[in-house]
């Protein structure tokens, strides 16, 4: 039985990602992962399609550096505007986070109407909204851009006035009263889901980018037998580009655990 | 009579320092300016101090390429964590953010008690703490960091249910209640000037970093005689490193002009 120990290599510009790693960690007990973070040049919302194609290459470089047999792209951003040239360029399978999410939106839709939240560079891109399209062009897509969520969950408020007021703000708009489905395009916002979910109807199913992602590779890596035997000896290593003062709090908020492995490392 | 006509450097990680360049354009007419907004590293909040004077060195040096008279980093974070540095290593005369206001904030206080808002960076660095107290060591200090203001300002919402609640959070604090100087120390919140006065008692004076530093810099070019001729044909010329998606909208909030001579370079 062909099996593969090396780690699972994940990358975010930031902490989002983490919500995939805790995900993946749970589905995926055996395996070891590397999670890079790119805390040097976050956020990558706000910058152009360009810089992010060569942040995600020499990031996708590095962590094929370091013998990994699988790249996620758990960021949005990234996903969003990089990944056909990283899967032109890159020798090993790359996953990004918004396919497994389509598929699964698709599949959910009865009304054939779906939302999607994430930040001003995810939406702007127009990414989810032609790849919907692409499969199904009757679809009606409602996308919203929710700037002020991620640093929202980074100061730690996810049950507050304020998180309701802006939950209020970005969600409840007549473009998602006919909506089924709604994808949290962006892996802050399950931090948010209990929340959001007060803010849209009971009859809409809410698409946890983190949760499918993570499922996703799972299905992938047993296809292709992949999987790290049960007596490895897994672990985790965080790489960071810069000593973010948040990274060390905001990871409990994260992952629920203290981080230990961490390297900074310049590209 | 010596005269200067070359043009007036600032700099910022992104948009802040429009509000700087605002206040100038008013107080000094006859001047050129070239606006540099490092957007490719925005913002510059969430990094290390080395990265910062990393970026801040490479700015200068280009500014001074670009042959200005002056530089003036309208940036607290870059002024915060990289002032030391700049003013060792640059030729010309280099004008911080943060000076001119501890000196005003220390002339306005009768209380000896003076509040200050920034972002995490600005705030955790304690550059304002220990500049005010090596002036007078027996001042009493009350510092907040504030980092849901610079994304909401950037969302448009200065005037808001939700502005008014995160103004709550940050503001109507036990420690502001015995300041008679609140610090705005970060060059968006002037933006806020309105609301954040109604969120503080009648008896505190507020210190908008973006008018002081353009009076102290009034000062110093009359002082040391190098203004710009009344016949001069100025000019305002904006470099940025990465094509922002929001600089051109949000220039109109800042500036509330539309931005014209913009230029995208790679440091």
């Amino acid at each position: 039985m062909k099996n593969d120990n090396r780690p699972i290599g994940i990358f975010d510009s930031g902490l989002g990602g983490l919500t995939v790693l805790k995900e993946l960690k749970m589905i995926l007990p055996n395996e070891s992962f590397i999670y890079f973070g790119d805390t040097a040049h976050l956020p990558y919302g706000t910058k152009s399609k360009e810089t992010i194609i060569e942040y995600s290459m020499q990031i996708c470089k590095f962590l094929i550096n370091q013998n990994v047999k699988l790249i996620i792209v758990a960021c949005n951003t990234a996903s969003a505007l990089s990944i056909e040239i990283l899967e032109k360029n890159i020798s090993i399978p790359i996953i990004n986070v918004i396919d497994p999410c389509i598929e699964n939106a698709i599949q959910t839709t009865t009304k054939k109407s779906i939302g999607i939240i994430g930040t001003k560079a995810t939406i702007n891109s127009k990414a989810y909204e032609i790849k919907l399209k692409k499969i199904n062009k009757d679809l009606k897509i409602a996308a919203k851009a929710c700037p002020l969520f991620v640093p929202m969950i980074e100061e730690g408020l996810t049950d507050h006035t304020i998180t309701n007021n802006i939950c209020k703000l970005y969600l409840d708009i007549k473009e998602f009263k006919t909506i089924d489905v709604l994808i949290l395009g962006c892996t802050h916002y399950p931090l948010l889901m209990d929340i959001i979910k007060k803010h849209i109807s009971n009859n809409i199913t809410i698409i946890n980018s983190a949760n499918i992602v993570a499922i996703f590779v799972e299905k992938f890596l047993h296809e292709k037998n992949i999987r790290t035997p049960i007596e490895n000896q897994k672990y985790i290593k965080y790489f960071l580009t810069d000593q973010s003062i948040q990274f060390n709090k905001l990871a409990s908020i994260f992952l629920e655990e203290d981080l230990l492995n961490i390297e900074y490392i310049k590209l």
